[in-house]
Parts: C-alpha cells; structure tokens; sequence
C-alpha cells in the first residue's frame, strides 16, 4: 500500500469495504491477507504495483533485472508471513517502444527468479500503453495456519531483529542519483534477494511472534507492528546494523530484509540457531514495549528525536 | 491476456514456464488458474489490466462506472469458470489529479458492485503515476472440483450458446467515438453486468461442458474453445442474437456474457431452466465439431468468408 498521508482515500477503504468481510478471511492490514484452503493450511495473497518514473527509470533501469525485482518484492511479502511462495500473476502494460527486446529481458529475469525460488507464472495480462511501463505482481503462498507470521501478533517485552544488515538499497538509489551505476549498493537496490528461506524458516518457530518485510524502511515498517499490535517499540540505533548511513538504514526502505518480534528469552537460542543455517547474525535493534503507540529511538540509551530527511513521511 | 499477435513475447511465456509448473495447479490458458483448495474445492484466481488511453479515455469515462467496469471484467472471469468470486485485490496507478475526488468516486463504483456481489476486498496496492490511470483487479472465487467449467471441456457435437444479446458494447463504443454519451448501447458499454449468478449456475449443470466469458467477442472466445479443447465450431450467424450490427455481435468484444458448449441432447432441458431462473433465452448459436481446428461460419446453412473490419486480428 501507498505511503501514509500519499492518498487520503486509501485511509477509509478498510472503512467502507469493512463490512464485505467474509468469514475467516484476514484482509488488508498485513503484508498479505490470509485465506484458509482446508488441512490446516492457508493461502496467502498480496500485489504490488511499479510503475515508471515513480518505481524505475527505464533509462537507467536494466529491463532483466526489473522482472527480477517485480517479483523479488513479491516474494518478500509472502516469505514474511511465514509462508511458501509458489504462483504469480503478472500483469504488464507496455508502451510500444518494449514490446520486443525490452519484454524479452523483463521476461527473463522474471523467470530466472521465478526458477529460484519454484515459483509457476499461472497467470495475469498484458495490455498496450499508452506512456509508461506498468508492472503488477500478485503473488501467492502457502502456509500451514499455526506457523502465520502477522503484524499484530507482537508481545510487550519482545525482542525487534531483522535478518540483514539494511541501508543498502536507499545508499545505491543515492549512488545512481549521483551517477554511480557500478557500486555494490547499486546492486543490491537493484536486484534484492527476497528472504524467502529465513521467512519459512522463522515460520516454523513459534518464538517468532510477528513479523513483516522491510520495504518501507526500518521506521516505517516496525510502525506498521506497532500499530497492529497495540504497543510500542523501542529501537536502540546503535544496533541497526548498517555499512552506510543511519538514515539509510532506518529511513530508506526497499531492503526488502525482515523484521521480527521473539520472546525475549527465545532469542539467544533463536539467533543462534539462524546463524547456524544462515550463516550471518540475526541482528537485535529494540524491543516491543507494554505502553505508548510509537517507536522511541535511543542513542546509547538515551532518548533523541530522530530529523533524517523525509522522516516526517514515516511519523504517524 | 492480450490479442493474439499484439505482443510476441507472450506467445513463448507458456513454454517458458511450463518447467515451474506446480502439482495440482492449472496456470496460463483459461480465463482463471484453478488452485486445488482441500475438501473438494478449488480457488481459482484472475488478472485483468485497464489503462488510460487503451481501455478508457478519461475526459469522457465516469470514475464511478470505471470503478464498477474494473472489478466487472474480473467476475466475468471468475463466473465462466462455474465459481463464485468472493474477493478482490486491486492495485492503482494514479496521477496527482486523480488521487481526489476522481479516486473517491472510482472507490465508490468498485464498492458498490463488490456490494451486490459480496465481494470483499483484500490487498492490493496504490501508486503514484507520472502519467495515466493504471487499474489492476486480482480476482479470487470458489467452486466445488466437480463445477469447475474449463475452455477445454467441450465435446463434438456440442451445442453452442450464449447466455444474452450480443453486441451492445461494440454499438455503445461507436456511439461514444460518433460523440453520443446517453444511449442505452454506452450504458451497457460503460456499466457490464457480469454474468456471475448465470456462471455458478451454469456451473452446477454436468451438461455445460465448456465455459468461458465473452471479452474479446465471440470470434475470439469461440477460437480459445476450439484451440483448447482441439476441434472445430460452426456458427450461424442468423442465430446470433444482437440488437445492433452482426458485426458489433460477433467481432466486437466486452460484452462480457458467457459462452457455453452443452452435451446437444441436453441443450432444451437446460434452455428451459435457464429461462425460467433467468427470465431470458439461452441462445444456441452453433455446435462444436470433430473435424478442423478453426470457426465455421454460416449464413443460413451456407458457408461464407467473415470480412469485418478487424476480423483478420482474430484469425488463427
């Protein structure tokens, strides 16, 4: 969904479509909604929509490794709750100018990443444009129902991890702004990798409690737990682990990394364990707290007020 | 998908992904994928992208018929398959000027007929543009295995029908083009019914054979029976039931009824139901045949050579 504030409409949709609801479906609010199929298992469903010049500059922007991360940022929200991810629809609209070669490359890095990961292309459209490129994603998981990952589903005293280090793809959207095109942070924003394992992996314990993809930022994304789960937060800067800014890392959205709530006794024996299988840390950044609505920021343990550019975006 | 021959690229995407096919799942070929669901039943899911400029001219569409439009076309998808749609995802691509009022009103259409249908919504995504509206509806319906209505179920001698009047959206984009906005023919161009309660009933008869709805005009769909079910139809025209050109019936598109093959002994039974139920013919139109792998066209019992105006993009 759009950034908070980006448009006023979207904000009473949960409102005037509250009462479709159907029976045992979870909706809107969490990174994908939850439809039971029987065998103590569900399917989990979510879209995503990138369109040209907002998303990607198709002059700058390799058209196989767009079709990979059309579909990486797909898989990254169903591998966020838990799930396996193993059918997509792809809708395209394209101008005329793509029809051919441009196609043919989006087409192949979409498949090289749908071959990954096992993923089947089971449907979707193709339209002609009449501007820019358009592409959307539906993307679909399984899940058995006890291994569920939601947003709403953290505890107070929790402890807040993410599975990587962040930063990387806002400091590489800086470098392609400055005329950088070959740095590894260039190609880490432009080819992500979805954490489809570790969000199978982290499923299956039940230590984990919620958990969400880092697409919008660490600010952002650990707003959206806190907001479903009825607590606050608190993250201690000095742990994100990052190799670039600060604001990169807490502010700058696209690392398509997770971010998890555990039991706080759960955690050494959890990390220890994730390292063991994925061969980096599994980093701790705050803690879920009993009061409050919102994410209190430390700096060595002392409460700042962060001011990185374009924070406000991610305020409530 | 789109037309045949519009985009080449699509035409390998089926055997490029054949190698990710996922048991059990049907993908690419039919107007919805089916994905087993437990307990007898399936989910079967569908895609459809509208953009500004090809699907709709803004100055002159209604953001409140659009949003009805939108998730119209995708129910038609769900209920040829014999299924009952129950919900929706819907992605958004909007220019600044759009994220007001006009996306409040399009909200409103696509509430209204989620509404009369129960149709929930459950995710999607929202966007900024640079350029034109992009409108993409996943939907997801259910139906019990034994229901399900596939393109590639009909028979030899099967009967060939249809489940309305033909034509009205063709004569309605006319009547637009030629600068008329209030005849009966726009409104049904501009606000289709989608024949969702004609398909789950329908879907309920062992005797319908073949199912599929009628968005490309019935020479096209007719043709995606034939290639899927590997055989031939004959059409006779006079029997093709329209209020406007034969033209507008047969090669004009988005009428959005469904088309249907039924076991030929049972083809009255069925008729006599269905007019009672829905206080409307079935019209029977043609039959399916053992031979060729092409449309026959009839003009009282005689063969002749279609030569509408744009026919020839729906040849093989």
């Amino acid at each position: 969904m759009a950034k908070r504030g980006e448009f006023a409409f979207i904000e009473n949709i949960e409102r005037i479509f509250g009462d479709l609801s159907v029976e045992g479906i979870e909706g809107i609010g969490d990174d994908c909604a939850v439809i039971p199929a029987g065998g103590g298992e569900s399917l989990v469903v979510t879209a995503d929509m990138l369109t040209e010049g907002v998303h990607f500059l198709r002059v700058v922007s390799d058209p196989y490794l767009l079709g990979r991360k059309s579909l990486a940022v797909n898989l990254s929200d169903v591998a966020s709750m838990g799930a396996r991810p193993f059918a997509t629809l792809l809708s395209l609209a394209l101008p005329g100018e793509c029809r051919g070669a441009w196609a043919e490359e989006f087409m192949r890095g979409y498949r090289e990443l749908s071959g990954e990961y096992g993923v089947a292309l089971i449907g979707g459209d193709t339209t002609s444009s009449c501007s820019g490129v358009t592409v959307n994603v539906t993307a679909i998981g399984r899940v058995g129902n006890a291994r569920i990952k939601r947003r709403s589903a953290a505890r107070p005293g929790d402890a807040v991890a993410v599975t990587d280090m962040l930063g990387a793809s806002a400091a590489g959207l800086a470098d392609i702004l400055a005329g950088r095109t070959d740095t590894p942070a260039v190609r880490e924003h432009m080819n992500p990798r979805p954490h489809v394992e570790e969000g199978m992996w982290l499923g299956a314990r039940s230590e984990v409690h919620a958990m969400t993809d880092l697409s919008d930022g660490l600010a952002s994304d650990l707003l959206h737990i806190v907001e479903r789960s009825g607590m606050g937060a608190e993250v201690e800067i000095t742990s994100v682990p990052t190799l670039y800014s600060e604001e990169s890392a807490v502010a700058g959205g696209e690392d398509y990394k997770l971010l998890l709530t555990v039991a706080p006794e759960a955690f050494e024996t959890l990390a220890a364990d994730f390292g063991r299988r994925f061969g980096r840390p599994l980093y701790r950044v705050g803690r879920m707290t009993e009061g409050g609505d919102s994410v209190v920021w430390l700096r060595d343990g002392a409460r700042f007020e962060p001011d990185w550019h374009g924070f406000d975006h991610f305020e409530r």
